[in-house]
């Protein structure tokens, strides 16, 4: 079997770690499998290394940043394979650039490619346990590009794609996939297996198990992939095509406190007056969430929408172009949440949103906006009461 | 004019050096000049990164030992990178593997074969400051070599000839090279010039100003080299073809703590024992500096030698395997010193060593042994007289 294993910062953050992940990885190797090892900075590195450049150039090069960061992976490459060696067994370590991941110009958020696996299969036929930086790729200049906060996911995923593995398991500080964060859902549970979709909802929605680019990658390839803690030797969750051992209406709750919302009131109800608006928060480089759009007085509609806290201030900028024009006033609110339930089987079963609103109401707390998908319902609530409606929520549907 | 500089690691050790010398570096770029930096790793960083190694492996590979260390070179040129940036010039930085810097195999010890400098040009024309990291280059199957200590003046000389820069200025933390190192030398005086094989003398005999192999390069391909403080606006010691300035019979005095003297006793009068003795030593990797052979008794002669202190029990082990054989005893000494003088006017000027012995003579010190080459005179004295002695010989010749 080749397996590809993936461990994250926390994985590896001190000498002790990282020589439990190295014995980890040789009693693989003893069963007679070809291991690939994918990890990234240690502990806080990349942290660390953000907080130098923005000392000396608050605004750096995105490309600068890429050559700093990629040093912490490599940097955790090179001690693995010296700790494996150290347990008397052959290991070697390949950057970005030794393998090649090929991956676009877009420092900072790159995308993989393609990698050359020649490197990579001729190290594996030498018995080599080989030791892969994750998050980072070169592009066709030669130089290096990161992949985006959790990329390493990705790099994992998209290397057990590429050399066709039989395994891709991501090492993490959790031990599987819960049906909630278990720091704030006291009751919730871990699931046995989990279908591509849903996990892409509840990645999408804030449970920051898995990176979303990975879990798209595993879907597309196919890749059987695990979710699985570093520190137990726990089973973990299995993400794959079907979610055929469980079949639960609703999977997971997740919470989500990085939302805030902006209501444009008195759009005039003429039509291309909504693409303005949006068009021109994509002008500005403003993602918009959740979209809700109601009637209004005299022949004009309120428009609601949500964006990252991050962007709230950018987003209320963006619409002052078109104060008198678009709309007549505008309000915000900071202090909300998104609470969302994912389920495959949901969209075949009709009671879900009603036992969602049963759950909430009992509870007494009042739903601000609503969205729905195939797979999702999301609402809004105060900030300060998330917590107490997803629990409400989770006890409703996971028993 | 292309000028070449190289900043070393105390030069760039926190984010306020970076930003002096990244002013220094946009001083010479507004004069119209095509500015290429090398930098070494941030202060401590590649000891701190050893100390890291060596917990997981104490005997860790060269290898991943390369792949390790070579990630503080390019974290420097990165914040360079971004310092200059936020002054508001052009820069980009490139590793070894980027430009691409070619050497040879040997892990930690490599050697630079060939620099490509299609990308550098490149940048250059596109009104670029070029940032390099030092120390590093890459190997035939794309992994990264390191060229030992000091690695990073080699680099920055090896960039000079292949680029035909005019100028080629090497910044540490002394203003230029001196008589004598000034901490042990009270009446050392800097240098307005040096000749290529009177500075290849120094830094052989322990004046640690310039790595050995940069001074052997620069005098192969004639570069125009400059010793020169990062910290002060003085204006250092050039090295070149031939000390033209100054006309001095002695150029400098250096004193290397870091002997230890062997005497084997004994020695049978018949050919091939020396062979013998020096290509067994050879075998077990130990190097052999001075060599003293004197008449012993009867038929038998007295062979001495100096090595490195840390090579003297590997070199006393190797020896062992020649006794009775080779020889009849042997004797140590680990608390001697060697004090040497360099000169381009020594060869054709007689009076020198015996200035020499005088010098030693009226200060009561005790010689040991003698060696002598066209340019240089070594003495080996106690260790805990090599400083008079320095500054005895220093003050005799040079006022």
């Amino acid at each position: 079997m080749l397996i590809v294993k993936k461990f994250g910062g926390t994985s590896v953050q001190n000498a002790e770690r990282v020589q439990n992940v190295a014995r980890r990885i040789v009693e693989e190797y003893d069963k007679g499998n070809k291991v690939v090892v994918v990890l990234s900075a240690q502990g806080h590195t990349t942290d660390e290394l953000i907080a130098k450049a923005k000392e000396l150039n608050p605004k750096c090069s995105k490309r600068e940043l890429d050559m700093l960061l990629s040093t912490g992976e490599q940097q955790s490459v090179a001690l693995m394979a010296m700790a494996i060696h150290a347990l008397g067994y052959p290991a070697i370590s390949l950057n970005a650039n030794q393998c090649p991941i090929l991956a676009t110009s877009t420092y900072g958020n790159a995308r993989i490619k393609d990698i050359d696996t020649n490197r990579i299969n001729a190290e594996l036929d030498k018995k080599n346990i080989v030791i892969i930086t994750g998050f980072q790729g070169i592009n066709k200049y030669g130089d290096i590009t990161t992949l985006g906060r959790g990329g390493s996911d990705t790099s994992a995923v998209a290397l057990a794609a590429t050399l066709k593995a039989d395994l891709c398991e991501i090492f993490t500080d959790v031990d599987g996939v819960y049906t909630g964060d278990p720091r704030i859902i006291k009751n919730a549970k871990k699931l046995k297996s989990i279908s591509y979709d849903e996990m892409l909802e509840l990645a999408s929605l804030g449970a920051k198990v898995l990176h979303n680019r990975s879990v798209e990658l595993a879907k597309k390839y196919n890749v059987n992939l695990v979710v699985r803690s570093s520190l137990t030797e726990e089973e973990g969750t299995v993400v794959k095509e079907e979610s055929l051992v469980e079949k639960m209406i609703v999977t997971g709750v997740a919470v989500d406190k990085d939302v805030a919302r902006i209501s444009v009131v008195g759009v005039p109800d003429i039509p291309g007056m909504a693409f303005k608006i949006f068009s021109n928060l994509s002008k500005h480089k403003v993602s918009v969430d959740i979209i809700l759009q109601s009637i209004g007085r005299e022949s004009s509609k309120d428009i609601s929408f949500t964006v990252s806290k991050d962007e709230l201030e950018p987003a209320l900028k963006a619409m002052e172009d078109l104060k008198g024009v678009s709309y007549e006033s505008i309000s915000y609110d900071k202090n909300i949440a998104k609470v969302s339930i994912v389920g495959a089987g949901m969209d075949t079963n009709s009671g879900v949103a009603s036992d969602l609103f049963e759950a909430l109401y009992s509870s007494a707390i009042n739903v601000n906006m609503i969205s729905t998908s195939e797979i999702k319902i999301s609402v809004l609530v105060e900030e300060k009461e998330a917590e107490r409606a997803a629990n409400a929520i989770h006890d409703k549907f996971i028993r």
